[in-house]
């Protein structure tokens, strides 16, 4: 057989049934060309601040995306041989040719994930390749993208504009200075590149060289951290510097949603423990979430919208956290519970209608149990998109299906792409409005809701709902 | 864009596809005039006893409507500025044209939702509204609607000629007297109306007034109920009092389905513990799984089918209870576990054809892991339909698809209603209907069934599933 | 309305949809004809090694299938009535007919369910049966099958040949002496036969007689198992024993995936603690996670493909088991945690390339929760498809679904029939072919696959993932 070209059908993802596709395609027209906007994601600030073109494919598509890599070392390739960098400096595949053809010969693996559908995209439409990545073209290909990579209309800050971002927003520790972000804002460059203000290496006890986070945010923050006092203090300054580079919400990573409100005595208790070098992982626990109500109360002070990511048993697999550190597809999500750990923060919180907490999970049996019924009546919160492995076709269908009937549309807060991958942030975004566009194709065929109606929700989805609830 | 008229497609909630939906409107059309049975519900009795006119729209469909303020509730929309009352009896809205605008500003908020479309299939068909409901149609539509209720086919009994109700069932504490329903009986009037018989504010120590409750119940039954022995005896007393005002069938709502047989021994002394003030939770934990065995002999003695609700946190938000008391939207599932909890229960009694126990779930993922599997080999259980928040049109499909492969049709009980709104039972049976509809068509369509063996399908979820195993 | 003749579409769950369908049938039929590989399931194996005729439709087809008379079960029929042979060889039905014209009255309770779709395909394909099973035509069909078992073509071997089966994997227990195996192997018939290893009788101190399978596993492997060490040295005889007879593989039906890693002492004090009788459950459970680890370490040694099946409370129903015994239908799942219980395991063994570890589940929240991202990541798991209640329609749907995304189509392994009904294979591997094709027509028709892509996945999904997963 003929292998076929490279090519996107423009009514892929939606529907085969004619009626409903024809719907999608309505709505998808009214959507496709809508600024990107992305309040949530992992892209690096540098990249803008230097605006350097990127090196090579592998360099760009490959080594950096742990969703692409995790799937090859599945089948029994080794991290080396795909170039990911070991923490002990030991020898890898240093030849980015050979990567890419290991990459091409095992392409099929990708077939109907989202990492293949994205990275099909990227290809034709940011690269402009249209010949198939397989095992006999990898080399042609190599060369192509090499070439589209070298042109200045492929700098990152051109891609930025060509892409039509409205503001990306990056995630930074409290400890960041928040350099790269400056040095954008004082380039001249027009491009809105903001921080996210995510605590987790000074919140959580546990984190990776705690004690030294601790000293370094009183280096950024100018205020002594020695005192839970101080610690707090300086939490609020940077949050407020944060602000001043054009943040507008916070994140926290967190295991478990578990939400405690302590006295001021029991907090200074278990930060002077920590500071001592002697905190258990249940003191850990507790302060987490006892910072998460801190983070609430600074929320409704300074109007950042908050965000809550739980859920995530990360670096399940010691012996390749050992050999390459944390963020190398070993985390997995767990069961969660929301409705018992989050009553304390929203007993407390959860009225305040000057408050926008946003709560991601990536176990979706708490869509329709916990999430929706939850979003359904607190006025402070709003659930997340569909996030992470969900971050997929079948994954937000089920999101909408599972959520809408209970919360409706209007207590979601629209995409968020949550990538490292800054060339796959227009594929992310063309999947996730596409799959609206779908789903509200079949509510309209169905006779559920009226064709203005959807064009009405389809906006929301694609840019209101962000635009409102990420107070951009 | 000229916004369309309020109209209901004949062929809403089917599938898109024109061999689906042409099936799924043939077995339709076979059960859409079926009498409806509602033994299971929320129905103030007084209703039919007084048979008055409804008061104005806003006290009819929204402040009554726990699903329809707290979405409003949601999203930052005071209770109060909604007219519902404040158990202190503090300042609410009570202008019920303001109220009524409120929400025609917001009801782009129930877009999908089962409220949304109980609420419009009432206005069309039971209303005869013609306009949809906007900010500038909303007080033109108050007026109409006034003028609708005032008429003599829009009482309540009436109403319920009108919908061809054939058995409306209330629910109902064994305190209460059953006067509405004595009354009902005597006037003449040949509507169905039956209580059933709810316990919880007897059998759980935790119950508000508990001890208040005890001896109302002494009261009411005439019966000493400071023993245990006593106790159980009222309930019997109880219960035979019922079943002469019609009712068929009883019903536990409680936290979880946990049950346990205690000798008469350990539920003397617990008994008497509670009746002393000094019951803790656990002791009213066991109580209740206690309690859940006792109901199940009285079943098998008189012949009463048996429901439990399990797996609600009931008043997940103290604030609003304080406030507002019970039932305003603030009720939030949970993870439940059926297969250890109900394991005593099942041993016991589960083997026994005499007993009808039907469980209901607010926790969609134990259909197909626990209640299917467990409805599928035990002949006392039944699984009752997707139920609160699942009743709407993607959760009883998903009901569906996960139960009947495991549990088949047959051991299921048909629909419940299970509502306080009394004007939008049709829609709701209607929904249901057209759900059911819809998936056996796709059975058909698909090969797995016959369309002689949908056509008496579709029959038996619409009525006679329910007609037997609530033995009415 | 005139009852149709049993028939069988041959577009029998495909989606509706006519691109679908088209597209479905095409992928279909290039797999339809395919050998079957049947890698783990219960087939008797003494039925090949004795070759004789099935004596009739009830003992051929009801008495030995829980599936079937567990529904007739929970809809009140005793068990007694269906022939289900009593433990205490108390009175039970004998007459054959009168037991198949009670599955035939009740026939209507398979409606939509696997079982009735298997066995419907069955009666056609298999066993030439043009009416429908019901009250009237229950005699004829019963003397029907009776004539057609007799015929030679319908001798277990022939059936065996004509069912195009390439490779038949029993299930036996260590203390098995495999004498069928051998003796089929000496007959020199061609068909191949294999064992599977499934140490759950003497790994797990609270299978029933734990003490008489360790001297049975004494006696079969000439091992002195008296002490720990000859024991794993038995276990390790048998499993070589068990490779001369072409075994491939071996299988562990645990409670829980609790994974531990003991040290020698610990695992020497537990055995000889359970041969003085003085087990308890908690020592059970450390010893079976103990072993689980042993079986992964030996695996990695002998290159046996190792199976875990967790998540399956067994005899839920006491008064059964005592009446019948186990595998009566009684076996309920139960929410089943992977990530934390599998990762002692999988941290010791999970990076190694040498072993296929495949994991099932029969609590479907942990396909996109927890075992795509595990299979997704850790070279040596794999994810077992969809399992016992699973093993449907709707239920392999589902599987696809939630697994595809994360995990991609080759971190399944294909197929398994898990089947003691040996009749009903061809039916099985049928369903689960149709339903891959479906799924992969959906994929084409939305445009996620390629046509050639999707005619290479369902090869592999029909045939090359069993084999080279199973190593067949």
């Amino acid at each position: 057989m003929v292998r076929p070209m490279l090519q996107l059908d423009k009514n892929r993802y939606f529907s085969a049934n004619p009626e409903e596709r024809r719907i999608a395609r309505h709505l998808f027209d009214l959507v496709k060309d809508l600024p990107l906007l992305c309040p949530h994601g992992h892209v690096d600030p540098k990249l803008f601040a230097a605006n350097e073109p990127f090196p090579d494919p592998t360099a760009l598509l490959i080594i950096p995306d742990h969703y692409l890599f995790r799937m090859l070392y599945s089948q029994g390739i080794p991290l080396e041989s795909l170039g990911v960098p070991r923490v002990d400096g030991g020898a890898i595949e240093e030849d980015h040719r050979k990567i890419w053809q290991i990459v091409a010969e095992n392409f099929y693996l990708f077939r109907a994930t989202p990492t293949g559908g994205w990275l099909k995209q990227e290809m034709v439409e940011v690269l402009g390749i249209k010949k198939r990545l397989t095992s006999e073209t990898a080399m042609a290909i190599y060369d192509e993208i090499q070439d589209v990579l070298k042109r200045p209309e492929n700098l990152p800050r051109a891609m930025f504009e060509r892409f039509n971002i409205e503001v990306l927003s990056t995630t930074d520790a409290p400890t960041d200075t928040l350099a790269y972000h400056r040095q954008i804002k004082e380039s001249g460059w027009k491009g809105r590149v903001i921080p996210a203000f995510r605590p987790d290496n000074v919140t959580d006890f546990m984190a990776a060289d705690w004690q030294h986070n601790i000293e370094k945010l009183a280096d950024v923050s100018g205020i002594d951290t020695s005192s839970y006092a101080g610690f707090i203090q300086a939490i609020e300054e940077r949050r407020a510097r944060f602000r001043e580079m054009g943040a507008t919400s916070t994140d926290q990573g967190v295991t478990t949603p578990f939400t405690i409100e302590l006295t001021a005595d029991q907090a200074i208790l278990l930060y002077e423990k920590a500071m001592r070098g002697e905190a258990t992982t249940d003191d850990a626990r507790l302060f987490t979430g006892h910072m998460i109500m801190e983070m609430a109360r600074m929320s409704i002070e300074d109007g950042m919208t908050m965000q809550i990511h739980p859920g995530v048993v990360r670096n399940h697999n010691p012996g390749v956290y050992a050999k390459f550190g944390p963020d190398k597809g070993c985390d997995i999500p767990s069961a969660t519970d929301y409705v018992t750990n989050l009553k304390p923060l929203l007993n407390k919180y959860g009225n305040e209608t000057r408050l926008t907490l946003i709560v991601f999970t990536i176990d979706e049996t708490t869509y329709s149990r916990e999430l929706a019924p939850l979003a359904g009546h607190y006025p402070a919160m709003k659930v997340g998109p569909a996030w992470w492995f969900h971050d997929s076709r079948e994954g937000m269908l089920r999101y909408r299906r599972m959520m809408t009937e209970t919360a409706g549309f209007y207590n979601g807060v629209g995409f968020i792409d949550d990538t490292r991958a800054f060339p796959s942030i227009p594929a992310r975004h063309d999947t996730a409005r596409r799959i609206d566009a779908r789903y509200l194709a079949e509510l309209v065929a169905e006779h559920v809701l009226d064709l203005d109606e959807a064009e009405e929700v389809i906006v929301d989805l694609a840019y209101r709902l962000s635009k409102k609830n990420y107070r951009l």
